[in-house]
């Protein structure tokens, strides 16, 4: 079929808690919230910039037929965020309480991992 | 700090079986495969578009420092794509062996999941 993706929606613990991190730490901008009656849920919209890809917060309280005991898989791998400098945002994320849990390195690149409130692997890569 | 999502990388069991569904249901067109010798595994980069926001498909094997077994959790909420006829999508996803497993409906607004080779959510919305 012909499709477009066009967001990627993570399930957060506590929605305010993931704002802050996506917005103070990563500078993304909160686009909207909303209550989603059918999901018994709420969620937020993010985009690092107008008009980019969005990522949804989803969070499900106790009660709503979608909540769940938030357990860490496999399925996400990680989100990518592109940065100007490598070193200068991992000293803006520790000193934010979010401090660098995975360094790699390829031949000629270099990108390293922070870990968002709900344990996701984040990547930071020029 | 100044960033931009780039990318959403989620894990695969199998490299083959993902890219089939991403591309053969989803239309999403693969960009490039390698192997990434810091991470012992392989990854698949896939857009919709050219120059779309990228989904890449993280396989490691057995044997991989990241190597796991593949448990679902609840960080990723799902993956949503638009397409331009519901009702056309689900009939096409459920012909090749994806059948709708949930339908939800806002107050004018309707969409619907289907699960990926891993059981990840793909919410197929107009």
């Amino acid at each position: 079929m012909k499709s477009k993706l066009i967001y990627t929606g993570i399930r957060v613990k506590d929605l305010g808690d993931s704002i802050k991190f996506y917005t103070n730490v990563l500078g993304m901008k909160e686009l909207r919230r909303s209550k989603i009656a059918a999901a018994e849920g709420e969620v937020a919209i993010l985009a690092s910039e107008k008009g980019g890809y969005e990522l949804e917060l989803n969070y499900y309280p106790p009660g709503s037929k979608f909540y769940s005991s938030y357990n860490n898989g496999e399925e996400l791998d990680h989100l990518a965020f592109q940065v100007d400098n490598l070193d200068a945002a991992l000293e803006e994320a520790r000193k934010a309480g979010y401090p660098l849990v995975l360094e790699m390195k390829g031949q000629t690149e270099r990108w390293a991992y922070i870990q968002d409130p709900n344990g996701i692997y984040i990547e930071l890569v020029v």
